[in-house]
């Protein structure tokens, strides 16, 4: 340091500091205008808000780059934890090396068919091989009897569940509802084409009309953690349920669900949100049948590299668990995973705990089939509420340059903020270093 | 063959091949039922009717087994040029080798994001790159001024197209038109979900209705390969230009296309079917992130892999062209794909005038600024005619064991049918040789 500080002095560093910090704040007020994900959700009230957000930290160099300066300077950069990006299972699959890499020659997999023996004509085998193993060796669902179907991430299997569900030649739109808090991008999704099929009705608990109605029942919830169950429960309902966050490194693995719909997504399992990979299972042919078509209509199909990419990836998952402790000299995935998310749930807590002005939900401990042990629930974000009188913790955390997404959008109050607990290592540890020197 | 005989006889040959084509037959009829593209095609009178379409010659190594029975027992075996499946381009991939093969390791590409800075925010920069290359190589759009938006295929980008069109909270859905014969799935794709802000109003000639529309102009035409201009021309009118048979293969490039929204997709121009990327060049940038919305609520950006492998696709396309006739002991890949077409147009012209009962569209010469030289429109269907007293052309051809698809769903007259021209060599080669055999 004295050497360089010899050629530059400490007044270039300054400048070249501030430079970063006048640069990162101008991109984050354009990326508040245009970015990810840039969605109108509307209230029950009619109001129209429109957020957008965007991730100050997709790449590793720069994200590197500005710990360095801030540990330097002592200001702050902004830490966005707005999205769940799941940066960090990068580390992981670093680890295991090229056990997963995919090589795809230019003549392979051209034709838009992947298997015309399957009722879903564009699901590569090998990765229906492959989620029907890693359902097996985790024990998180059942997969016989059920119509396996793969979608451009499961945002696209909630829009085909929607389709499939809907009923045909209704005198009115179908009701969709979700039990509060609920997954921020429903209603947007829902309502974003004005469809006569299906309909946006807001929070399960106060949804009363009498007819058909569809319940999207989100276990563990996004965004709070919870174990969720239908709510409704009348005759005339059918339900979604969305299992993106049932595996063992955030919740308990109890028993195999067993539900007539279940969505999951690699995003979220494995970390690989960048394939845009998830799947449907799917009791009802039928049902099936119309999901199908949806995917058709809409993307005829989906990607085949991305799909090869996930067949490898989940045989990694499924053959480091077989393996126990480690696999060949690495961890074993949800040992892996598991840990870390242990490790940052811990160093919240405290975080939180030393603030005293955020609280953050209990959860009960449960047993874990897969894991073989006790433990809590340590969810993919953190439902994080602003105590005393702090109204908007949205507002109160980005004062602090931590962006969040606040209650408003979940159908809640906005003391509330999600949290993403998933982001690469530096960021989520200044996250917790920055909560915890919060005070009032 | 003398010594299989000996061991088993010609009967046991001819038992399995009866077998075999007893299990095709089977097939195509349980495809009949179920497979792509399964879509509902309105008539204006509203009739609905239910086609439900497979391919089976989706895998190469059963059709080089179904061709070899055929040779054998003179059994006529299915041949179905339904689709548009572009499997023709295999052998070009085959033959550039190792130079297009992408390797994605493990832990690559598995953020949701791709490039922070481009409003488009899940664009690989190499594909933006490669986009703007290969139309700068070509001659065949202007990309300069325009927002490339990258698709799951270019279904997503004209699904984006119409809702980032349609006026808001106008007093009724706006119309979507197309002069027939018009894209199959057009119809279909626009009324799925009964969308409140955009509804199918059919062909474009005989649309008379004041206030604002889409007009969907496909040039080259799906399916008679015409070049097309908008035909209602009207000041409340918006355009989407479908764009993704303007190569050289297909059509004289006769100078870069330079609209508002011009739609592209691999599928067509290099035949990667299987990847599901397409892209948009889009002028106006508020239309530009309302489709980029569109694509966040549908399936939260595209993959990344098949982006990436997309881009490498694209840079060999340009390379070659840029060799001329030849590169690396290749022939360059517009070389290549035009002389197959150009010798699948005589074959088939060929077989047409031998059989007398069917008739082809007939295309002006045109100057083809990339390839320098005047040539007629070869296009990637045939849009065939039955002549005489043949009333339904699709059935009539059934009848011959060729699956194609009806005038009907063009929204014109049965006496049309459209047949894929990129299929596999065996496939077409047989095709043109059982049409030439068809005498009434």
């Amino acid at each position: 340091m004295a050497k360089i500080t010899s050629v530059f002095s400490m007044r270039h560093f300054f400048v070249l500091s501030l430079a970063l910090n006048v640069s990162l704040i101008l991109r984050t007020m354009y990326e508040t205008e245009q970015g990810f994900l840039c969605y109108r959700s509307k209230t029950q009230k009619g109001q129209t808000t429109q957020r957008m957000r965007l991730s100050s930290s997709s790449s590793s160099s720069s994200s590197a780059a500005t710990t360095r300066t801030e540990a330097q300077d002592g200001v702050e950069r902004v830490i966005n934890l707005d999205q769940g990006d799941p940066t960090m299972y990068e580390h992981y699959w670093q680890q295991v090396g090229e056990k997963t890499t995919v090589v795809i020659r230019g003549w392979q997999h051209m034709s838009y068919f992947s298997d015309v023996s399957n009722i879903c004509w564009f699901l590569e085998p090998e990765l229906a091989e492959e989620i029907a193993r890693v359902h097996r060796v985790v024990g998180n669902a059942v997969t016989e009897g059920r119509h396996i179907i793969v979608g451009t991430g499961s945002s696209q299997l909630f829009l085909a569940a929607l389709f499939a569900l809907s009923p045909r030649d209704g005198p009115e739109p179908v009701s969709v509802v979700s039990q509060a808090p609920f997954y921020s991008s429903y209603p947007s999704m829902t309502d974003c084409l004005k469809s006569g099929l299906y309909k946006w009705a807001g929070d399960a608990q106060s949804y009363s009309k009498e007819g058909p109605y569809i319940e999207l029942v989100t276990s563990p919830n996004n965004p709070d953690g919870n174990v969720r169950r239908s709510v409704v429960n009348r005759s005339e309902g059918t339900l979604v349920h969305d299992l993106a966050y049932y595996w063992p490194q955030y919740t308990p693995i109890s028993s195999p669900a067993d539900h007539e719909l279940m969505l999951f997504t690699v995003s979220k399992s494995t970390g690989h949100a960048g394939m845009r990979i998830g799947w449907a299972l799917v009791k009802d042919q039928e049902v099936a049948r119309r999901m199908i078509k949806f995917i058709e209509l809409n993307t005829i199909g989906v990607s085949k590299d991305s799909q090869l990419r996930a067949a490898k990836v989940l045989k990694a998952v499924s053959d480091s668990s077989e393996h126990g402790g480690t696999w060949e000299g690495v961890e074993s995935f949800f040992k892996f995973s598991y840990r870390v998310m242990a490790e940052r749930w811990k160093l919240l807590r405290e975080a939180v705990n030393s603030s005293r002005i955020f609280s953050l939900p209990e959860f009960p401990p449960a047993h874990c089939n897969f894991l073989n042990r006790v433990f809590e629930p340590q969810p993919a974000f953190a439902w994080l509420k602003c105590e005393r009188d702090i109204d908007d913790c949205e507002s109160f955390l980005r004062g602090h340059k931590i962006l969040a997404r606040g209650g408003k959008h979940f159908g809640v109050s906005p003391k509330y903020v999600r949290v993403s607990m998933l982001d690469r290592d530096n960021n989520f540890n200044l996250f917790v270093k920055r909560l915890s020197t919060i005070h009032l």
